[in-house]
């Protein structure tokens, strides 16, 4: 069975389409203001509504959660599709060329604050199953729907609201479009992120600056104290060096292995993008660094005097803020006990904040038949070969899936590269939307033939 | 012979002469702000004058310096007094119980800024000389003032002016009044300060901050990089591992060590002035390491975000401000030196700062009879024994008259160590105010015996 008349379908619908993106891309929803927020909610399930999904809002500790289910008792395979309605503020307004919340379409994008991240992308779902129906009159597995409105916060309540309501959300796949297509311009398919754990280090001399001159070598000095911490904990390799750190790293499979040499790679691209043109580094190494390595990285460090010119003290504190990106199987918890200990025995009087920000990491792995279906499916969609990557360099709270509902994870994600999202001019292709309609409509029957 | 007659005609005068201190009080002479600098300059030339001193201001290429003389052919020895008539701006005015330029008796104290730094005290010695020339028509020995509207500013003009007036200055001890006495009360005769020399270290990693998860691991961290090398420079026991960086230093004499013994301490009274009520050190490891240890102190560090809560970059740059108090012999230019061979050796690609500030340390020698006589004429006029210290921990620019004139150099401050320079209510002691005036007559009358 082909998906023909389905396409044919959504080709004819384009205007309609369109227009019902645009109806939900003209509602403010900004999380970070609490602007439109609710409003946008409602819409969200007037649309699901239209589409033929049942649909109840859900009021957590914050803002709504809009869950979506399309159902038959005989059919045996459940998607769980992930997507949100809030969106990043729009600010600077004057670098926009069009008014963000009045979609505009120019040289075949959508412009507007959300069209790429992520309303154009989970429009992209409704709109689909709803061209699928009108085609075959039911769906050939059931879908639920989670669609949040704190993404853009860091999604503080979906990890409770997913743990108190399991039974609902029960699922043998999670499926989400987030983010931006590869650079190469094929569509991702992404099965995992690292993980990070986000901690302070404060080190404390005397109980105010003293002069340099006058106390100098009497006082201790706190910089110090802290510089001769971190350089316990890291050699100049950049391995870490605190007993425990590398214990439950997962090494890559040969298909994780496989799949990394599948990924483009532009060393000059990389150069450019980072604003670092001496890197030399290959696509082995660059990947395997990315995907499969933790980091330990300082992301400010503060101590006395940093101002212009000459100030001469002894500085009574100074502080290291550290990031570390984790792999699987890394649990937060553990590492963040590892560096307690490490503390103790090394510098017992220098203090580690609480955990500041803690997200295990995620994989799915590339074996499973789901991640072949994925990619099948959008293949056939788009044309082209996407490319699948085992993990993304950055943390998003994907164990919620993974972790949580011990459910796999797969996120292809519809909007270009280029969409700018968080930024002025955010945008989707038109091309992208579209594609990403049929793509979820191919996933669908995909799923069916199981 | 004694002083009495002269210590008479200090005490019947008393009225008059805190009149002429109030006078020199009461102009404002802000050097940081330029305020009334040059009619302070010619107040000064008018009390020589009154004094029976010649004098003339010299313009240098920032603020006039005043340049006294009084001397006979017959004299033998002849003293440089060093002085300054700027003074520290008075903010925060609305700290001052009463108006910082209207000097204001208040329980045996003379409230008004330069009270002590410098005024209350270059004027002792003026009035000194004209005490001791109305008891005995004339001086025994030749008497040279050099009285700067700088020394606020870090007397940036003064190496100059001395090195282009040598022959001038030709004298055989210069004298100062500048500072505070001792913590006990008793005065002080400070033979000595540590030099310094300041500068910056930064370290570049890519243009601009990065996103530490998609970049973290592939973009160098210019925070580590800094902290690799400063782990080079230093150990974690705090000594200096800076090739040659030690090759310089002369240990203490044995005189140096007596007197440093003889030094009173109160470790509590330093743990309080400090802020730090952790610190265990005896006297002679406090001593020996503020007077003959140099320091390689972190005054700043700086380095991405330094804000609260989390943000999870990689550092585009990273800056450590140091500062090193030299001790003797150890050269600025040497060190300066040393530190750029480590880094073109350890780390090519970090940046050193040009030398942001560098003052030559300077020690006299506590052995010289000049020395001994200063002691004696000090304990003469106030009826204690000074305390004698080899060197300060902090910098001046004592090394103008040891290095560039070669010169013995001697500081005995006048002020009461409780004297509140640099800040608001600055006050000097009635009592000091006319010790100091038969301090310099004692000075003067131990050289003519000589």
């Amino acid at each position: 069975m082909s998906l023909e008349r389905v396409e044919e379908l959504i080709a004819e619908r384009k205007e309609v389409y369109l227009e019902k993106l645009f109806l939900i891309l003209r509602q403010k929803s900004i999380s970070a203001q609490n602007v439109g927020i609710r409003e946008c909610a409602h819409l969200v399930q007037d649309m699901f509504t239209e589409c033929g999904i049942q649909s109840e809002i859900y009021q957590t500790r914050g803002l709504p959660i809009v869950y979506g289910e399309i159902s038959r008792p005989e059919n045996t395979f459940t998607l769980l599709i992930y997507g949100h309605y809030d969106v990043q503020p729009p600010e600077p307004l004057e670098k926009w060329l069009s008014d963000p919340f009045e979609p505009t379409i120019r040289e075949g994008r959508i412009y507007a604050r959300g069209a790429g991240d992520n309303k154009g992308q989970f429009m992209a779902h409704l709109l689909a199953i709803r061209s699928y129906i009108d085609v075959y009159g039911h769906l050939p597995i059931n879908v639920k729907f989670i669609i949040e409105g704190e993404e853009e916060m860091g999604s503080p309540n979906l990890p409770l609201f997913v743990e108190e309501h399991r039974e609902l959300l029960k699922a043998d796949l999670v499926y989400t479009a987030d983010g931006s297509s590869h650079e190469s311009g094929a569509q991702s398919i992404l099965l995992g992120v690292r993980g990070m754990l986000y901690v302070e280090m404060t080190a404390k001399g005397a109980e105010w600056d003293n002069h340099s001159g006058n106390k100098g070598n009497i006082v201790p000095n706190p910089a110090w104290k802290l510089i001769d911490l971190l350089k316990t904990m890291r050699n100049d390799q950049g391995q870490v060096l605190i007993e425990g750190f590398y214990d439950q790293i997962l090494p890559p499979s040969e298909i994780d292995k496989k799949i990394m040499r599948e990924i483009p790679y532009d060393l000059n691209e990389v150069k450019e993008k980072i604003g670092y043109p001496n890197l030399e580094m290959d696509s082995e190494t660059y990947q395997h660094k990315l995907m499969f390595e933790p980091t330990f990285n300082i992301c400010g460090f503060n101590s006395g005097y940093t101002g212009p010119g000459v100030k001469t003290i002894i500085p009574s504190t100074a502080t290291v803020k550290i990031d570390i990106r984790l792999v699987p199987d890394q649990d937060p918890d553990y590492i963040y006990q590892c560096i307690q200990q490490h503390i103790s025995k090394h510098a017992p009087d220098i203090q580690l904040s609480e955990q500041l920000y803690s997200v295990p990491s995620s994989r799915t792995s590339p074996d499973l038949e789901c991640v072949r279906l994925v990619a099948e499916a959008v293949e056939a969609s788009t044309g082209r070969k996407p490319v699948i990557q085992p993990s993304l360099g950055g943390s998003l709270p994907d164990y919620i899936w993974t972790k949580i509902l011990g459910l796999p994870s797969i996120n292809a994600p519809y909007a270009n590269f280029d969409q700018g999202n968080h930024s002025p001019n955010e945008n989707i292709k038109v091309e992208n939307f579209f594609n990403g309609i049929k793509s979820t409509c191919h996933v669908i029957h995909k799923f069916s033939e199981k």
